[in-house]
């Protein structure tokens, strides 16, 4: 199809379309003239990752391009895969070098070492941020989130995965983090509300929303 | 103390310091002539706040001065407060309205309407984002899920909240996840690492990051 048709398809304008052609986030279409080109069904999937990512995921145009390159030439090992999906997912914030008290406190729960991996490290760097921040998570907060987050990962690691290619693994791994990220973190504040409810006891009338302005 | 002070204690610039207070995320110093002010602890513990918030959070300045005007005029009930928190919170990308299915499969699973609170309804744009990006939670996710955000939240809402002022309640239920969300994300990467390694036992060599380039 033309990029006329693309842009139809994906909602994406032309313009943007062009610029996503010249930043290498979307690869070429097949030339037809000096002044024409056509694109296909991998095209129209591309355009809609690139949107997921800019979109949901909040990621700069250089995060993206990093992305689609690692897609386009997919590490060989599954556990290398999994490393470069959540290398592309680090925070946007600056990374600060990890403290010794997050490194001991990691150590001491028994959690991989930091050059394990792009997600030992952030977690390190992350524990690191807020403690400069003033915010030390306990050592009992700690290890309640790791249980929890076990086994969330379980559902997220489906079996299927053992029979699909290098690159589907990855896309895998990268959009479903990225799309259910968001899911995870509100379902967080609504258990906050439910645990608030039900130990201060002041759950607001049914059908008022809980942030409706007060009457008085 | 003067400003040329606040700058050395927090480690901001003149020239920032001075747009937070243009653009209303510092409250103004006492006038101790027509050009001088003195600042004092509170203006301390504000730049620190709107820093972590712009620096860890990602917030934009629109963002970070609705959160400080909440924090000067916090609401009276504490769910109201959970609620004004969350708001400032909310995902930067463009909300859209939930789809009857995310609604549907809420109502299911017994979570609260998204009529009753800021998380509930970025819970149903979260999953009808995902799903119009073409990932559909499942019910079992969503329900593990729902499971292990309730063992998290359980430790958030600390007991000692009950007998905080609104401000601080709300200032700890801001930065408390704007500091942890980023924890609670790189654990589940590490987690995913952690079941993946398991279930598919191609945990990289002892020492090797798991990201480390294939020497073949």
């Amino acid at each position: 199809v033309r990029i006329s048709e693309l842009s139809e398809t994906t909602g994406v304008s032309i313009p943007t379309l062009k610029y996503y052609l010249r930043e290498g986030l979307l690869h070429a279409g097949a030339s037809v003239s000096a002044t024409r080109a056509v694109y296909d069904e991998s095209h129209v999937e591309r355009v809609r990752l690139v949107r997921t990512l800019v979109d949901v995921g909040r990621l700069s145009i250089e995060r993206v391009r990093e992305v689609v390159h690692t897609l386009d030439e997919p590490p060989a090992s599954r556990h290398e895969l999994l490393g470069a999906a959540h290398e592309a997912l680090r925070p946007a914030s600056a990374a600060q070098a990890p403290s010794a008290a997050a490194l001991t406190q990691l150590h001491r729960l028994g959690l991989p070492e930091c050059d394990r991996s792009p997600a030992s490290l952030q977690l390190a760097q992350a524990l690191t941020a807020a403690a400069a921040a003033g915010w030390t998570v306990g050592t009992d907060a700690l290890t309640t989130w790791w249980q929890a987050m076990l086994s969330v990962a379980d559902s997220d690691v489906v079996p299927g995965l053992a029979s699909v290619t290098p690159g589907e693994a990855l896309r895998y791994a990268i959009v479903g983090n990225v799309l259910t990220d968001p899911v995870l973190l509100a379902l967080r504040r609504v258990a906050q509300e439910a645990v608030s409810a039900e130990r201060f006891g002041s759950a607001p009338a049914s059908g008022t929303p809980a942030t409706a302005t007060p009457s008085h």
